[in-house]
């Protein structure tokens, strides 16, 4: 973590949770969709180990929602990913990348479908209503596109059954991976998904009555207490050795989705109209570069590692030939691990890398327990 | 300030400048269209003293560049804005408001035309390329929309005309407000505008070429040592005694141009092709709501004052008539002053406010001489 302090004006948003946080002793944040997203509670490790162990309540409210409404949401929001739609279930969430007609990537996200005509887009770190707006302006369709208030409250963590069949009953446990269901509090019906940004399982309940945010944070604390539940936020270390790439870090605008290793996201035979799948298809056999895991038995001391705006150099010879973008000591591993995207021909039969004067091996993503373990 | 830290990841993008910045003592710092920008160096009251009585170096990278080229470019930038461009000089720049066709405030960048078929839309915080893309993608324009690697650099401060002549030359001294020239630097040639997001004047030179970011850094300070040149950043201090708004926390999407003082910068009558210009015709004279300054004797405690995402309520009685959404001690004026956006109809006639136990005199915005002297 820096030593920086954050400065704080109205223009990066608090959220119906803030003063929670506050309360549970957040010690920074970082910014996600203009707005306040809790990084680290007590220690990066610690609330690692929390939250492998036990249950996190997390407030990822700049997880903001698009809602595309109207005759022509399922058209538009098509268009907006390589993804085949055309079968999703309601209430089904999709991770849905966004990509442009160059086949850029510009989000993330995940789709879910509330009716036949309307849509969330649950949303990484960037303005994608903007370009929903633009589009649906552009080419005359009948859609609104729009930030709703909607917070989205995470319970992570292996607990998180326990927990959430406590405070919204036990039907809870029945619903499948990305799937979603409408559950009261209080009287009022939430969205309620098995999803969120941790391998550790959970759920999201998207909050879209304010009034009710602070009442649903005291219960699930209050019928949480013997589960030890805590407050949590998504968490480097966890991330890293589940091998998640994060947009904006490890996944730009410079990247695309086959170099990220999310072939399985876009459907290159679907007949759906998708406004990058052409430029997808044609570039599908010509990638020069892909993501790898570099597992190091020892800490790395990346401050003499040259740190571009594009990440950490990997260097064959003076030739820069890779960048590392996210990296992590691990824990529970004992091993030092980072995510690089290199190129193909350099990589060619190496299976391994100096970098910062300690031997790494080249390993495949997402980390498998035998290369972490080995 | 905050006492909360920021949690530095890749997603938030360092710039050329940040070594630079870090030596310099940086020690807050906000997020602004993805990037690092600096908030705070020795103190909040402290860089604004120096800002007013010397000449700052201002790391303003964050101010992304969105570039328009090609045939359909300037139709593309007008159709973004209700300001008429139509005889807008090259290497000129204009502050236009960048509105959607209900006339909701997206963006209030500076508009440069570098060319006939080349323009920049520099930035306030949100990804207005993203915008630009999907409506040139809709409407099928001609166009390329892309956010160039270009990174300004301001010089700010009573000073700044005699460090920028020593650097760039005499002929800076020329150069009126919000026009622009191609000056060289070690051979190459940057423009440099007479610009910036103070009151106390100064340039901004978009950087363009990053081998450079370091000398030319590096050379404003060893020909500013006598100037008493710092490092610094945009000072809300400064800006709220000057009585600029802020996109994102005064001035959002729930406001318009009306009710923020900014008719001078809607062409009404203008015969040009602009999304916003039927929307905002029709709701030229039916404001309900608009903005005034608040001048207190003695310091305000906000503490008390509910504080919602929306800014500090103002109460007539129970109910709540208008909100607060920056707000600052003048160490000059000696006075508190604050920016509300308010209800007309509770205005009319009304000269005091109470907040917090205080009795404020409402004023107009920008704060007059008189105001804050009275």
């Amino acid at each position: 973590m820096s030593d920086k302090k954050l400065g704080i004006t109205k223009r990066v948003r608090v959220t119906p949770f803030t003063r929670r946080v506050e309360q549970a002793g957040v010690k920074a944040y970082t910014v996600y969709n203009h707005m306040l997203l809790p990084a680290v509670f007590e220690s990066a490790e610690a609330d690692y180990w929390h939250l492998c162990e036990h249950v996190q309540v997390w407030d990822v409210s700049a997880e903001r929602q698009v809602e595309v409404r109207g005759p022509d949401s399922a058209r538009l929001v098509q268009l907006m990913t390589p993804r085949d739609l055309s079968k999703q279930q309601l209430l089904q969430g999709k991770y849905a990348p966004m990509c442009d007609s160059a086949g850029r990537v510009l989000n993330d996200p995940i789709v879910i479908k509330l009716a036949q005509d309307r849509w969330w887009i649950s949303l990484a770190d960037s303005d994608i209503r903007l370009w929903g707006q633009g589009l649906a302006q552009g080419y005359g369709f009948d859609v609104e596109v729009f930030e709703p208030d909607v917070f989205p409250l995470a319970v992570q963590g292996p607990k998180a059954d326990d927990l959430m069949a406590r405070v919204f009953g036990e039907e809870i446990r029945s619903i499948r991976f990305f799937r979603g269901m409408m559950l009261a509090f209080n009287g009022v019906d939430f969205y309620v998904a098995r999803s969120g940004w941790s391998k550790q399982g959970g759920f999201e309940i998207y909050v879209h009555d304010t009034s009710l945010a602070e009442p649903l944070w005291d219960e699930l604390f209050s019928q949480g207490t013997d589960l030890n539940v805590r407050a949590g936020c998504p968490n480097g270390i966890e991330r890293i050795e589940a091998g998640l790439l994060s947009y904006g870090s490890d996944m730009t605008e410079q990247e695309n989705l086959f170099e990220c290793g999310l072939d399985a996201f876009i459907d290159l035979n679907a007949d759906i109209e998708s406004l990058s799948l052409p430029a997808l298809r044609a570039m599908a056999d010509r990638q020069t570069r892909q993501y790898v895991g570099i597992v190091f038995d020892n800490p790395v001391d990346f401050s003499s590692v040259a740190n571009t705006i594009g990440g950490f150099d990997v260097l064959d010879g003076d030739r820069v030939t890779g960048e590392i973008r996210s990296q992590t000591w691990s824990p529970r591993y004992k091993k030092h691990l980072a995510m690089a995207i290199v190129q193909k021909s350099w990589l060619a039969g190496r299976s391994q890398v100096e970098i910062a004067g300690q031997q790494g091996k080249i390993v495949d993503l997402p980390f498998s327990k035998d290369s972490l373990q080995a």
